[in-house]
């Protein structure tokens, strides 16, 4: 794939073996879309990005310098996903964060999959991987991945398109690598955030959209047995946006939804 | 801090941005004792890396490549600590994992502590960041190791040597970087590691110890309030070996112990 990538500024440098990124997965991250050199919604991922870093206690970088560094690995591209992550940095052996971090940054383009492929109606499956509990982490985008993994890993079926994951009570709380919506008697409902999951951007668009146009939105705690009930599913992330779902194998299949596509509309 | 640092081998290469060990904490560490340029115990880091590695998907690296590596950094080192970190290697983008993974080896050395100062009494507190359940991941030294690093930073009194952790539902678990053991009425009771946390290796050589000299074990779910009675308490890693506890803050303090120091004497 066709990209570029910087690390803390420079084209060449690589990540040194003591960051605490890869030591201990200490530091966050976010996957964004571009189009014609631009992030639409740099603005939303600064402001998660901002509220990660307060939650794990070490300081963002300057936006500005964030939003330089995406500019130059967009350079001549199109429609372009960057990845921008930040670690807590270098740090001696030990859990313990260090008192002064040099935080690290890596900021990674890379040329978009064409949007009209990934807007087709998708195939789910549902994981066996649960998800932890741990509000303190909750709705973070951190690089503590590994039930993401785990999970991704249980199936290799190219029919399937993504795996919906519970918590380890058993409630629906999200995809591998997205959020989940149901349609249900004509009311928007996603699962709540609370102890596990990712809040992701793209999820925050679609529930201010559905305030907007004056849809009624529930977010609460979500049994899995709803989603054999659900009108309509579709799932959301920062590249891919609104994806409806055609079927959850095994449970059920869907036809194309009225409110799905509202919705489609006005967050294109 | 003295020592050396291999990476795939060589003395001068970084870890690549896109390691999957960075981007997602997929991989996995030992962090062990060794004396005199050997690591005594380093059969028993290498089976459990072997079963961390099968757990995760992806091939363990030739043990005699390992042992050759450890071998390296502590060239002309004493008393020494080795953290072997392996990592899925690099990756695209995305928490599938690719099917042909290029497993990434770091080898560092340093000079460890002197032991003397280790093994004087801890002083320990229980910490409020608790740890999710997952057995699917319960027991690996995996990279996903960020309820760790908040656990650490909710003090930074020097006068507390280590905080215990709870599981998400209120059990006794083991403590941020050591596994913990109870006395109770002549027997030795430690936390089953079945949803959560990490089994280290000194747990095992404890327990095989224990077995050895004819102490009762028990390994079973623990509440917290047995500390408060509990006849003796020490916790256990594979730099420090065993170290008694003294206090846990506001619970209550301890006096030497006799069966803790018996099995101090016959693990050293």
């Amino acid at each position: 794939m066709i990209g570029r990538r910087l690390v803390n500024g420079s084209e060449t440098a690589g990540i040194a073996a003591d960051d605490r990124g890869l030591q201990y997965g200490d530091g966050l991250f976010e996957t964004m879309a571009a189009t014609g050199g631009r992030i639409p919604r740099l603005p939303l991922h600064l402001a998660r990005l901002e509220d990660g870093c307060r939650r794990l206690k070490f300081p963002m970088p300057p936006a500005s310098l964030i939003e330089d560094e995406c500019e130059r690995v967009l350079e001549g591209m199109g429609t372009a996903t960057v990845k921008l992550t930040i670690t807590r940095g270098p740090g001696p052996r030990g859990y313990r964060p260090t008192a002064d971090p040099s935080v690290t940054r890596i900021v990674v383009s890379s040329a978009a999959r064409p949007r009209g492929d990934a807007l087709e109606p998708a195939v789910l499956r549902i994981c066996d991987t649960r998800m932890g509990l741990n509000p303190l982490l909750a709705g973070l985008k951190h690089l503590n991945r590994l039930e993401q993994v785990m999970a991704c890993s249980e199936w290799d079926d190219p029919g399937i398109d993504e795996g919906l994951m519970l918590s380890s009570d058993g409630r629906l709380v999200c995809a591998t690598a997205a959020n989940v919506f149901l349609v249900e008697d004509g009311r928007l409902v996603t699962p709540a955030i609370r102890d596990c999951g990712v809040a992701g951007v793209m999820r925050q668009v679609v529930l201010a959209a559905a305030a907007d146009i004056g849809l009624p939105v529930v977010v609460e705690d979500v049994q899995p047995d709803r989603l054999a009930t659900a009108d309509e599913l579709f799932f959301t992330n920062a590249v891919v946006g609104i994806r409806p779902v055609q079927e959850l194998v095994g449970v059920r299949r869907w036809a194309a939804g009225e409110i799905t596509r509202k919705l489609m509309d006005c967050t294109a």
